[in-house]
């Protein structure tokens, strides 16, 4: 159990899907006393949703403090950031130095992108995969998964999977109690097996 | 089915519960046809939930556009807000209005303080209960539930199960497969038994 403080980067950008983020900050939020989380986008200031809802970026990436855990959500706006080069060279820059690497849904297109899943196992949105995969040819890439652990990077699929792959990872850092009392205070009903994929359909 | 497009309300303040806001909001904004859907509080700006994110609201009570579907989410703000008559005002005068009210969580205490549950059956958070309880002694508190539907009014338990709820109001209004698509495309899995709360226990 890592017993300092850490923090949890979550990188925003314009057309980010809301539950992507929304869903693992809620749970990560629940540990106070173990993680910080900070939000993260190119510019601070407002960042819109694909929802609509506008979320404010703490800070920019020159103004970013250490990031221990970095978190990328995915949504329709990692379609054009593959090829924002500035993006994809904080992300990689970034990756080198965390100790713990997320993504939700096409988030791992952007850290593909970045060459983070290079020779790795990851995961991400069913109806995207194809295109994600193109970004990451020499990653492993999963089809039939809630989320896959590869060590040091964990990817969920798409968006509602990535609160089941938070908690998992909760599980895995501070213990089963902790991540069943966050589960039972948030009424979540946790999915528990990385397996268990009924979204995945064979082709 | 309702034909004309619904705007659907987010009542937010600060120290909201994200996930009883995003959840929902995530899953009502895959209806962009059918839905539209806006933010407003009693001041427009920066809103901060309890997960430390701000996020923004879009009006403020005096330039907020009508509303059809009122959504009040729960969080910790709920404890001061109940005694804050101009907020309780306002959820009171948009609730005769409304075709539809929705809340999650503790929102529910809200809107028995407006006296909108009274004489109606609702649920709200367990760890929560008897709080809410006192904010609406006229109300039929139903203890076991994921969520209650008591025609216009619908009321889910605490934070996650408010996606459940947004799930159900979405098949209630639009079809099934329409239910069935957004789940999939989010790949979230729906709980579909509003009695199947595996998080009551007797006292």
């Amino acid at each position: 159990m890592p017993d300092a403080i850490k923090t949890l980067g979550v990188l925003l950008f314009n057309q980010f899907e809301l539950l992507d983020a929304a869903g693992p900050i809620e749970m990560f939020s629940h540990l106070p006393e173990k993680i910080k989380i900070l939000t993260v986008s190119e510019k601070k200031g407002l960042v819109y949703s694909s929802q609509t809802l506008a979320v404010q970026a703490e800070f920019d990436f020159e103004s970013c403090p250490d990031i221990d855990f970095l978190f990328v959500p995915g949504g329709l706006g990692t379609r054009t950031l593959v090829n924002h080069s500035s993006v994809i060279a904080w992300i990689k820059k970034q990756a080198e130095k965390a100790e713990l690497i997320l993504s939700v849904c096409t988030g791992a297109a952007l850290l593909a992108k970045a060459g983070v899943l290079d020779h790795r196992k990851a995961t991400t949105n069913k109806r995207a995969f194809n295109w994600v995969k193109q970004q990451g040819p020499k990653t492993e890439w999963i089809a039939r998964a809630r989320w896959v652990d590869d060590g040091n990077i964990i990817t969920s699929s798409g968006v509602a999977a990535g609160t089941d792959m938070s908690l998992y990872v909760i599980e895995r850092l501070y213990g089963k109690a902790v991540r069943h009392e966050i589960a039972h205070k948030t009424e979540y009903i946790f999915n528990e097996d990385p397996d268990a994929d009924i979204f995945y359909t064979e082709k």
